[in-house]
């Protein structure tokens, strides 16, 4: 808890003001930690609904104009947007800006953004906040949405040190719970973790005849809720970390495959012993346990 | 809704009181649809248990002292104890008294247990109320589980149509929707609905390391939800519809195959697509559509 109304920060500018990038500007604002909260948009119509939401104090459609003078700039657009969108950011932010992303995959954001830096005197250090849902904008942003959620940190031979601890710090100063990794090894983790899930949903929801459906209860609800995400969103999403979740796709399908053919022998206590060690596993779930 | 306090049933009796069982009991309570709420148990901890939850009026460790008397006996044990059970209650039961049960496989219940009751007085109709969670136990009964969900009752050769509509009628007076349909239409739909996800959730679970759980959310936590189920359950009910459940879960695997190829190919509009389509599935799922 932050508890001096002293701001942390003078600027921070938001790049992509939606769920997450919405959440954050609530939550700084809530928090008391920047005098200003600035947003960046590519539609004025989404920049209106944001201003009015209450998430950012101003908005803007230039990225120029809006990174001016940050202290910190977070990129929450869409993944596939997120490097150019740094690139673009670090070639107008003053010296000693940090930026950091809001992206569910890490190694091909962090690779491209750290070459398109580069030469910039801005620092990138890359983040995932693993807080959401399967409703896209602004409309659903909240103060509370990072309060509690893990957020790992990207860490590479290329991270400025003083750079990652500001960005560690602006995390937490959120309400959120950070671990700090390397890029990969956040992709394999996310893989297993978010993106399986999300594929598992989507091939779930596929699988089931509309005419089936009116007999769905909880269990079907539950399992499916994320198959209700913006496919054009997880479709980039899927993309950008493609090797992981294929290979998280061949774990799940191995697991699926295992239980299948205890189930076609009739081998009961096959099958008890796999449902009895996958609850365990679940049943360790409660709370994100950082 | 219910509003005249004249009981319907002079007596109906729950073999089985856990969460199904109970929530039977409290709504038949709650609705005043009986005068008289008996229990049948297993065991004297459990008889005390429901009791204590004011489940049921009162509860035995015998079936023939249970139904004695009942106009309505439900059967809401686990699934591979229902066509024993009611085998044992009609032998037992008055003439005129139709059994039901909640079930969640209906092909291999049904004809057991009607072989098992060709020859007595009683009546059978098999049903599945489609409520529950992944918690087990009288504890987690509530009155309002039933309400507004869907039931199936299942028709067949056999089914006394008078019998038939007493259980339609008993089922809906408890707040259930009911669909009527065969118990081999149910167990195909019931598997790709129900025993699918469940099929998906505990192979999800299994999939997924333990030291990555620390970084699950939102996603992960719903799409497993269901893998916290009783594995002994829901080992009877996977090996009860074992045909139905593998046939579902091949169709699951051609779905996940055909998303990861397209995946695998980066065909971008080839997965969104995919993703789009299984949406809008999923969106047409907001409450049970019955």
């Amino acid at each position: 808890m932050v508890t001096n109304k002293m701001a942390k920060y003078n600027r921070v500018t938001i790049i992509g003001v939606g769920l997450i990038g919405g959440s954050i500007g609530l939550a700084l604002k809530k928090r008391h930690l920047a005098k200003e909260v600035i947003g960046v948009f590519r539609r004025a119509s989404t920049l209106k609904r944001a201003l009015k939401r209450k998430t950012i104090d101003k908005g803007t459609l230039s990225v120029a104009e809006g990174v001016k003078a940050a202290d910190i700039i977070v990129i929450a657009t869409p993944v596939s947007f997120i490097p150019k969108m740094a690139a673009e950011a670090a070639g107008h932010a003053k010296k000693g800006a940090i930026i950091t992303d809001a992206g569910s995959t890490k190694k091909w954001i962090v690779a491209k953004t750290e070459k398109a830096t580069a030469k910039r005197k801005t620092l990138f250090v890359g983040a995932h906040p693993m807080a959401g849902s399967e409703h896209a904008g602004v409309e659903f942003a909240t103060a509370g949405l990072l309060e509690g959620s893990p957020c790992i940190v990207t860490k590479t031979g290329r991270t400025d040190k003083l750079a990652l601890n500001k960005i560690i710090n602006f995390w937490q100063a959120l309400g959120a719970k950070v671990s700090v990794m390397s890029p990969a090894a956040h992709d394999r983790s996310i893989a297993l973790i978010s993106h399986l899930p999300h594929l598992a949903a989507f091939s779930l929801a596929a699988a089931v005849p509309v005419k089936d459906i009116a007999y769905a209860a909880e269990g079907f609800k539950d399992t499916t809720r994320v198959a209700s995400s913006d496919p054009e969103l997880w479709a980039d999403i899927f993309l950008s970390n493609k090797k992981e979740v294929l290979r998280s796709g061949r774990m799940f399908e191995k697991r699926l495959r295992e239980l299948s053919i205890a189930l076609a022998r009739g081998n009961r206590s096959q099958v008890v012993k796999f449902l009895g060690s996958a609850k365990s596993k679940r049943d360790k779930f409660t709370q994100p346990l950082l």
